[in-house]
């Protein structure tokens, strides 16, 4: 769906656009991204999307020589050149080109490279809810470093896929969950929201803290912590918050039904209220 | 040093040498590679890595259209492109190119890129020991297949190199020694060979192997079990082995020296045999 990408400084055809092999992001794995919502032309959370990477960045010590600011106008521009308003950004950042040597290379540019992709997001997932299986968590243990070493991730979804399940929630070795392959995983147990506190394990979903933020708007009891499978399997209210998923809400688990299969009402009020804000 | 890559059948100069944005090698670091080792124009245990490389792709699900045996004469064109016979060869094998999507595109040709290095293997690391640090082993859980999610043992050795150490040696979580960033780390406690056995925890390395059986030949004990870190500071000889490393004393970890800084003889005499064998 894309015509044009940005590799580098260039605005070029996605189909032409390419990167050295020895970029430290194709032999390594060396680098970070984000994917940003548009919604009728609108950025959603860009700020919080630009500070997570200048974290990410800075965490795994990748260098940039300008203000990672300039990347509003061209994400502006992909928009435009692209004839989207409706879809996600995607911004990836490696560390660079360099001669394979595991030890970071000295005096490198980083790579950057942006896509844009069409993506209907309010028609999508809104009605019915959707199935999830339990994974292990194979990860590293920097998960809240937004990298793009997400090899188990693929191969949690792809399983997730077979079994015709929309998500994989990831179960670490305690038995308790850590988070979906692509989103932050929430219960609601009588009108409490529950989810797991943001440290190394999981990422901090922008779409995470927006929700937080709108749950206090609407007076709703907020536990951080961690929960295991029966706990989630035994909730109320089962969904999942990503960038692009959303509010979505998860109504089977390993075969269970959660809420007799049926989207919950706080889930519904939840997404509802992101839509009625965002837009 | 590199003249000519090899990228996705065709042989091209290295520095125009690239692949597609949305490769999945790229975006996923969903890939798998191998290092060989050349010696006087020779390919170091080729089979050995081919094997190796086939259980990688097999465990991560990537199908390919053709036998890896095609592999050998494409390395000896690229060795004699690039005038090499000393070094080695870099062989990747990504899932390919297809719209960014966590589960596995459906009928996509994997990519395949090859580069060539100059080393002069046998002048190095011979005569001195090396210094290693000890790291929190931070990878996933699947370190037995050689996929190109490599960020962490980046980590670890750019820390290794900052404190003007060779090698980061990696502690899991119980205090026992997994590996090396890039290579498999070995003792020797009175006149016995220990190395952690072989499974999830490890990379199987190919130049492990060769050792095993040479160690086997010169009737050396041999103990594949875990150990931790006092008991690798108590050794008489650690060494660590990789395809460019061969056997590599290491005779100071964390500032505390072992064998009194210099390397051992039987580090010595299995680096010898190595070489003399495989020349």
């Amino acid at each position: 769906m894309t015509r044009i990408a940005y590799v580098n400084g260039k605005y070029v055809h996605h189909k032409l656009a390419s990167v050295h092999i020895e970029d430290r992001g194709y032999q390594f794995g060396d680098g970070v991204y984000e994917v940003v919502l548009i919604l009728n032309g609108k950025l959603i959370d860009l700020d919080g999307h630009i500070r997570r990477l200048e974290r990410s960045l800075n965490e795994i010590e990748i260098q940039l020589s300008f203000n990672l600011k300039i990347f509003e106008p061209i994400i502006n521009r992909l928009m435009k050149m692209n004839f989207l308003k409706n879809g996600i950004v995607y911004i990836q950042v490696t560390r660079g080109v360099a001669s394979r040597d595991h030890k970071y290379p000295k005096s490198v540019n980083a790579s950057i490279v942006m896509t844009i992709k069409h993506i209907n997001i309010s028609q999508k997932l809104q009605k019915n809810g959707q199935k999830a299986i339990t994974v292990e968590d194979q990860r590293w243990k920097r998960r809240d470093i937004k990298t793009i070493q997400l090899l188990p991730n693929c191969i949690a979804k792809e399983k997730a896929n077979k079994e015709g399940a929309y998500e994989a929630i990831m179960i670490m070795g305690d038995g308790t969950v850590s988070e979906g392959s692509s989103s932050n995983v929430w219960l609601v147990k009588k009108n409490q929201l529950i989810t797991r506190e943001a440290n190394f394990n999981i990422l901090n979903g922008i779409t995470r803290k927006a929700i937080l933020k709108i749950a206090k708007v609407k007076n709703l009891n907020i536990e951080e912590r961690k929960f295991d499978i029966k706990e989630m399997l035994d909730s109320d209210e089962v969904f999942i918050t990503s960038a692009t998923s959303i509010v979505t809400g998860i109504t089977e688990i390993d075969g269970k039904k959660i809420n007799n299969g049926k989207i919950g009402s706080i889930s519904k009020e939840l997404r509802d209220y992101y839509f009625s804000h965002s837009m």
